[in-house]
């Protein structure tokens, strides 16, 4: 039976909306003004629309319909997304422009600010796919908007205290939504996870639809890595493209063999493998600024399908078991364990091209250094997130709501009329 | 037990097809050819075209699978959209070559002149949306010539008599197609309407379908309202696309807290809220010329969700009872009022820039006329195609075939032998 | 009941996948370098990327979904069309770098050799439709590379011994992928295939899939056929885009028609109008070079919708019972007639335009070459690989596990736990 009433929406979810938007546009009204400079890094928007759309479309559509496998939770897999997306991108705009506000007593919206905004709006997806069907509506918007001002946080530490370029700690958004999200599941883990939900499961046309999904991320991921390296600089933008795509074509016939390899009948898994194709962009997406040739990215590639998939097969319930994480959409090893193997590979492969061991300690220190800043902001603003949505105020669902559309959505007989 | 034989079909539907399809090539054959002009406003087509393919998906597959919600009714949903597409493209590229044809004896093909055929025809579809699930493919077809005819009409009307800019008058598109597809469901009015149709649903499923659609209009509607502004106003172009953006964002977490509000168990609606995500867009386009901040965009996308949810909460069951008016897919609330409230909006902000009264003054009667004609071309057009529909010549669907693909497409138990 | 092992999947796919994607890795770390060159025929990469896009989202999720049709067989319609293309292109890169490796020592990748390669592909994918769900995903992987590798001969002795453009050689990708997925059939021809199997056949939600990736590949089958095109005759890549764009929206329409008018009930099949709505852009494709008239595009497109519409409801019935071609996506009636008719109309384009008869006759006995070799190559590679297949080795499927997903992929009651 349906629950007849979702107690989180109409006295919880409807005046945070309110408020949160009233807020927004009351802030728009007296410090946003649109960018008057079309150019971006030397290019002409022209240009960069068409990159920027594909990023659009990967963030609303892609991120979205990657949640629609749990056989009834697709509703809220893509409809929450859309959600998240359009209260997240506002609040990242706001926030990456303090700094101009500070300097220029306004914030300048444009594509690239947009853009980041859904960069940074990415890193709360990624959190969110570790707490998906366990969380409700209210939950993920206050996820989402503490996410995002971590993310910011760690970015502004990142530039301000290692003097870290901004497109490398953007690249690092895999690593720490993974972490928060990771820090969300075991904070809010639910009695009776082990036994697992009777819900928590995919069929023929769910499996589908997040094919759908993954394969929008597939198949921009190139963009993604490449939009925010500099048009004056064509030939690297042109080597991010390629080194990616080859990453992830690496990464799906890769993946394709450990998930026969690693399954008892010997079959492919549709979840695994949709988890661990994308794991090469991930990858390739982190550790970008030292790969100059395609071998070192198709072998990039090819492990990160490895970790992933044996992480996915056995390290997801071993978190399960062992720590009490239960990471719905195996976040840690899509997202988690390829951006570690990135931040790796970017470190050896600097230190292989520095000549002068000095130097290469350095870069060393400096780039553990960058990692070790983003997992601390991470974990603890995970953790702050965590007891702040333990609080019963928000009302959480019980554990035989979870995974279940019916909770937040009407389903009338007829559903037009009535 | 499914209908043997499609009567409005092989008599009907084949005939009209192959006529007019023979006639567009014939006309094309002495009268049409491939512009020469690579240039388009200034840009090269290179440019252009990556938007050009944005608004190209949009108007084929947004709006195709916008249509599959209805459980029974996604082949037709999404296939006789293709099919309105081509047909009507074609009559467009040919009506609004005429003046061109007067002028120098050649209709003029280029990416422009599709691009402008297929907005054309996208007021063709917010009609037909109205009409959803309740006529055969040879009323959509016409349905899809009038009213393209009738829209070309009256961008004439008002780029003679009132001097309007293209671009404004193409942007009333949806005021336009709404209000015919209102006078069209209120002329063929069905019995039984009011007790609702049993196959006139959603399910888990459909409804997934439909998201798709409304997440690819959603992304790229940026796309639809920015791509007719000169290219050599990049700065303009630019304006179009961030508050086109923004106002969607606000629209979509508005529609979801209104959603929640207005609904007697405190859900969400996934089908109400796909109509409403999308009325910032709307209003946006109309008012875009007046609109140079952030926040008036942002406040316009506030408002448009706020009326386009209540409107398909209360006033389409209202529609229903008191005018008899069965609007499938709520077009009124989806773009006729957002449409409405966009130009209210224009006017507004005009008003507020114009220091001197006498312009001001000028400016309302203006606009007030540039509305009235379009609402007048529209809902007489919107007659005349209706009572030449209700000519039983065309065969219409009988009430219990109504919504459901079985009437039209062959479902046989071994599809690909038999 | 399911199967419970899939004896072809880890003691023959793994271990052929893992050859091959380490044997690529090592051939790239010795011989592939990142082009440096980031002009695309006289244009920067930017332009071209937005077009390279479009074509791999053909490749990867339109072809991908296009196989999604079978009840029971969408996931291994779309994950193997990834598989496929993951492999392929990269196979299809090296071999198309081996005239620069010979010259150079390097083999260069950039935006265009990946797109080359896709394209390859695309061939490659077509033959594949032929063997829809009656073929392994080992057989997938051997049918593709050995295709590839068949195309990229052809191309070679196209272009060494009869100078044919490399345009002109790669757009017979449509002829030859469906002449070499047909000896396919006809040598792996199953006992059973007349009787029908119980699972080739669709419905409501699988045909809805399908009907995705069909639009993808509709509306962006004019880059596919521009892409290529020199970017300094903009004014080509114009006519070609234009006559695609209108040769598609003729074929759309008319496949309707002449559907209706085939159907025995007087319906529309959806799987029949997703075949034949893209044989406007196949016939197109083919006799780009010589059509200059949008009449003339859109004439081919009224032709050859009528002749693969004709070919899927008569011929393929035809094929299966007189010479035991069991061809389950119809490709000789969507690809390979209006390949044909594609080429024909190129001749007699041709012939018209020349005024002098030698010189006519000299164009024909070229042509006529051209489509000789290739459907030579195309049909002995396909024996060649037929033969290759028939081996036991490679485990094929019993009969009643074909088009079933279940002989391939897992589907646990809970799926993401146990």
């Amino acid at each position: 039976m349906a629950p007849q009433y979702a107690p989180s929406l109409r006295s919880r979810l409807a005046p945070l909306l309110c408020f949160l938007q009233t807020g927004f546009i009351v802030i728009a009204a007296f410090y946003i003004e649109i960018e008057k400079n079309v150019e971006v890094d030397g290019n002409t928007f022209s240009n960069f629309y068409a990159e920027f759309q594909d990023v659009n479309v990967m963030v609303i559509l892609g991120f979205g319909f990657l949640c629609t496998f749990l056989v009834r939770y697709g509703f809220s897999g893509s409809g929450f997304n859309l959600l998240v997306v359009g209260i997240a991108s506002q609040w990242a705009i706001i926030l990456n422009g303090i700094e101009s506000w500070y300097n220029l007593g306004k914030i300048r919206v444009g594509l690239r600010s947009i853009l980041v905004g859904e960069m940074c709006t990415a890193s709360a997806l990624i959190s969110i796919g570790a707490m998906l069907g366990k969380a409700n509506p209210v939950h993920l918007i206050l996820i989402a908007l503490l996410n995002v001002s971590g993310f910011i946080l760690n970015e502004w530490l990142l530039q301000t205290l290692l003097k870290v370029r901004p497109l490398s700690s953007i690249m690092l958004l895999h690593v720490f939504g993974a972490f928060f999200g990771l820090m969300l599941t075991w904070i809010l883990y639910r009695k009776g996870s082990k036994q697992g939900f009777e819900k928590e499961k995919f069929d023929r046309k769910s499996g589908l639809f997040s094919m759908f999904g993954t394969l929008f991320l597939w198949m921009f991921w190139p963009s993604f890595n490449s939009i925010l390296v500099d048009h004056r600089t064509p030939e690297r933008k042109l080597g991010a493209i390629c080194s990616t795509y080859l990453a992830l074509a690496v990464s799906a016939v890769t993946a394709a063999a450990v998930s026969v390899l690693s399954s008892p009948k010997g079959k492919l898994n549709l979840i695994q493998m949709q988890s661990c194709i994308l794991a090469g962009g991930v990858s390739v997406g982190v550790a970008m600024s030292a790969i100059h040739q395609p071998w070192e990215a198709m072998a990039i590639g090819f492990t990160a399908a490895i970790i992933s998939t044996a992480g996915f097969k056995y390290l997801k319930i071993h978190m399960l078991f062992a720590f009490e994480c239960h990471d719905t959409c195996a976040t840690l090893s899509t997202h988690g364990l390829p951006g570690l193997l990135g931040w790796l590979a970017q470190l050896l492969l600097q230190i292989k091209d520095c000549n002068d061991h000095t130097v290469a300690i350095r870069f060393s220190v400096f780039h553990i250094s960058t990692l070790f800043i983003t997992i601390s902001t991470s974990l603890s603003m995970g953790i702050l997130t965590g007891f702040l949505l333990k609080w019963n105020f928000w009302r959480p669902s019980q554990n035989k709501k979870c995974f279940d559309d019916q909770a937040f959505w009407e389903f009338p007989h007829n559903a037009v009329r009535k």
